[in-house]
């Protein structure tokens, strides 16, 4: 107490603060069930703690917030954050996740993370360079996004970071445009690097011609001739839970080279727990201050690494449970941190 | 998910929280060392944690809280509190920790627990029904109790639920009396229940002739003339940490028959941890939904039962570490609680 006292420092070496994470959500946007309340989130925030702990060796509470306004639970997270060396945000629905994503930045000193936005980014990001190195395509193939929640703002922002010069988004009123009415600032910030040719119309517009089709939106909201419309050598990920925007076996059959879900029965599924575990033991172990576009990009570039020796069609990402992976990343992440510091 | 969001009881069946509690604090008032922040109170919070688990088979987590704001304070605990079966609330200064209990209790479903008051009060109580059979006193004994902060409030509160009638409070102003000005509003209210004669005074002159002093104040506040003043066959409860209201061999050498203090290094340890670990084993098990001054009684009579054919004027608790005394307390307070449902 006395050493923690006069330096506060001293608590990643006295403490089991050093070693934990909270995962907490409002249980306003959960995976498949929506807005379902705190309590009943809570299985989800256990199921991912122990992920946490299986495959990063880190110590992860569940913990819900009864609020859903955006002021108060800021507030909640901010007064407790110092119990924690990082915080994992889990299943806050769009836009408010913006919004209390960067307040909490703003408040806390410890790494805040958004696992639906960037957990999403960092495992699709992987996904493509993977599926890229594939069909022979680069950073100028023409990305499609369906779905501009969390997970869809995220990916696009990184993307963007990373060199994709030429995406479109949609949400489900259609192509995001700049003569569009009533989108929200996050909505409007990606018009600043996304939809260079300012097209207009609905999903089955946009994804015509496209290399990449990103789905993070919902079941069956494209078809076999939305693929069949697509360029040649088509990528398509179609991550809508439990069911995808178009199942594999039509998009295979229609002409996508490269399928993959957010399921397990289905080859290359698109898991965040791909990318969660062994960041966080990364950051960690670099005592990292917060996260960056760099940390992103060098923990999805780790996974695509690892996996280069086995990459196919039915495999552009290491398997979930392979637990290298995760170390493979951790070593990466903090590697990189360390070697940023 | 689905299970809990139809009826939200299904979190005790289904989730991690049935056996999850939170130790909490905002280092205001940690014991021996005073207002050292909540950093710095993090050990204080992971020790007892590992005790609760140790000896209570409870899933603690410390939890510290930035704040020391009471309103503030109580809106952070109780927008997390549902992640958890029960709270123990632990070293935040009085008069502040009495209502922050209050409006705790009445904005969360689950127990909440201020160890610093109830623990202590709980395992006083059984400290003095051992005391008091060994030396033939009962509930007429005149009790003096030194120091009126979140301890001796909640002894001198519990001691008269259980029936002693002549108690008189001192702070460190002296006697706790009605004409007394500025005292704060729990001050007041023990006035209720205390000092039937309106003694005024020191510590020196409330001491005189009493059979009973408990000394939940500071090193050194009591003398030996002060112990020759008690009543024959005098109980010296001086628990101040690290060093006691009277040391043990001088109070022994100035006539009192039983001393205990808060220390290891001498005989009767009188330590909450006999207390806290059982009593929150009894109440997950049985689902209590508060914890009543009723179950405190049963809980500070559990401890004294377990110890009755030991009993001594060296021993008159457990030992903290005798596994079986703290699951005798868990099983008492399951019985009763389940019994008065």
């Amino acid at each position: 107490c006395k050493a923690i006292q006069q330096d506060p420092e001293k608590m990643y070496e006295y403490t089991a603060k050093r070693n934990m994470a909270a995962v907490i959500s409002d249980g306003s946007a959960v995976l498949g069930l929506g807005n379902i309340g705190h309590k009943a989130s809570y299985p989800v925030m256990e199921g991912k703690a122990m992920l946490f702990k299986r495959f990063g060796g880190v110590d992860a509470v569940p913990i819900i917030v009864k609020t859903q306004d955006t002021e108060e639970f800021v507030n909640a997270v901010k007064n407790i954050a110092d119990s924690f060396a990082i915080i994992n945000l889990e299943d806050i629905s769009a836009p408010r996740c913006f919004e209390i994503e960067e307040m909490l930045r703003k408040e806390c000193e410890i790494p805040i993370f958004h696992d639906d936005q960037h957990g999403t980014a960092i495992v699709v990001l992987a996904a493509l360079i993977g599926a890229l190195k594939l069909t022979g395509k680069g950073k100028d193939a023409r990305i499609v996004i369906n779905g501009a929640g969390a997970g869809g703002i995220a990916v696009s922002k990184l993307l963007h970071k990373y060199g994709f010069s030429n995406m479109v988004l949609c949400d489900s009123k259609g192509i995001i445009h700049k003569e569009r009415s009533g989108l929200n600032k996050y909505k409007r910030e990606i018009l600043e690097f996304s939809n260079p040719q300012n097209m207009k119309g609905t999903i089955h517009d946009a994804i015509k011609g496209a290399d990449v089709f990103i789905g993070l939106s919902r079941a069956g909201v494209i078809s076999k001739d939305d693929i069949l419309s697509m360029n040649s050598d088509a990528i398509v990920l179609a991550m809508a839970n439990p069911n995808p925007e178009i199942m594999p076996d039509e998009a295979k059959a229609s002409g996508a080279r490269i399928v993959g879900t957010g399921r397990s029965d289905f080859p290359n599924q698109i898991n965040n727990a791909l990318a969660f575990p062994g960041l966080f033991r990364g950051l960690i172990d670099s005592r990292a201050r917060e996260i960056t576009d760099e940390i992103k990009i060098r923990a999805a570039e780790a996974i695509a690494e690892y996996h280069e020796n086995c990459l196919s069609e039915e495999s552009i990402l290491p398997k979930l449970f392979d637990e290298k992976a995760h170390m493979f990343v951790a070593e990466k992440v903090r590697e990189f941190v360390l070697s940023a510091n």
